[in-house]
């Protein structure tokens, strides 16, 4: 990235859509951010984008995707919601374990999150919103709910009767549980009973209902121009 | 994790399977681990496990997916192959830069490779392969192709010039590499000509070809009762 053009920030910075349609508020990948910051009271600017808050012309050196959420923090600059989570884990033991052992099965559920349940979950959503005019939505979504479900059994049985993926409270749990609520327009979580009781534990946390009420208070009520 | 039945290691050890039909020769993720070994030239030890070597019976509590790879080092005992990459790259600046924005650029690209690539090329790969003779597989794959298409572009810009994703090689290039490598049934980053330069170069460093060979090598030519 060529970040020298991009400023010194006094106080870590988190970018966020300004506007979402109703189905994606309380999903867009800053809460994850957001919600680790609450869980160890520190502060962030949420630095909002979108067509009233047009993104600054280096955008795309600082997140290449052109989406939420990039990061600075001083003078460092990067982006994707599992790096930023692993940088505030590694500055704060109430996010990320120091013992070893902890540590790797925290960040190593981390990354499970992110690239051995989220894509199934994001296919399975690709069927049921974005493409669910399509003729063939409904029989495509069939196998891709079966992988979905796979996934599901297995992160249950690792959980058992554990209280957090870890051990602890981590990062690992803000990955996995705002991952997990992207199947909440359905019964899929709910039909684990351990798993829904996890993701209902981790909701419970007063910093996610404070990030989530930051992610949704940011958002404008209509788009513009409507 | 539960891992204190599991055995303390002399050499580290990565999971590997011992046999795979020809489409995923190649394409396994203990590759990734291997090619980052091979980078700075530490022994490891590849446990085989398939028809021919059976998992052990604790394997679930080591890698909770039932896939590989799955690593131990010493005592430590973990998944992912992002969080084992993550692991030898803390371990040594050839795998990971030390200036921290460098570092930070790394960790960025490692994630948006498994989080931000890896699932639209997984999707298209489903669609070509795993569901090849569905009879909606071909229109499926339109959009698919297109979020490939589009992600593909991105990585190539952000590339430019450079010759590596952060500057200096490191395991940002292994996950996008191995990544873009399940893409090699299709012209999709060939039509990228920077794109595919930079693959081109990852792939002739000796050290890509030594973990090939290793990872190729260690698959039994027929799966056992054929």
């Amino acid at each position: 990235m060529q970040t020298d053009t991009l400023p010194t920030t006094a106080c870590p910075v988190v970018t966020a859509f300004d506007w979402v349609p109703d189905f994606a508020r309380g999903l867009v990948r800053d809460l994850r951010v957001r919600w680790a910051f609450e869980e160890i009271g520190r502060p962030y600017e949420a630095k909002l984008l979108g067509a009233m808050n047009p993104r600054p012309d280096d955008y795309l050196d600082w997140q290449p995707f052109d989406q939420v959420p990039a990061f600075a923090d001083g003078d460092l600059h990067f982006f994707e919601s599992g790096a930023i989570l692993l940088y505030l884990g590694q500055q704060d033991d109430r996010l990320l374990p120091t013992d070893p052992q902890a540590q790797w099965n925290a960040i190593s559920w981390l990354f499970a999150a992110l690239n051995s349940v989220e894509p199934h979950i994001g296919r399975l959503v690709s069927y049921d919103v974005f493409l669910a005019d399509k003729p063939w939505a409904k029989e495509a979504r069939v196998p891709g709910a079966a992988l979905v479900e796979q996934k599901l059994k297995r992160v249950t049985a690792a959980l058992g009767d554990k209280e957090w993926l870890a051990g602890q409270f981590s990062i690992a749990d803000i990955a996995m549980v705002t991952v997990l609520t992207n199947l909440r327009h359905t019964d899929m979580v709910e039909s684990h009973a351990a798993l829904a009781t996890y993701v209902a534990r981790a909701k419970a946390r007063p910093a996610y209902q404070r990030a989530l009420d930051a992610q949704l208070g940011d958002f404008a009520d209509a788009p513009p121009q409507q």
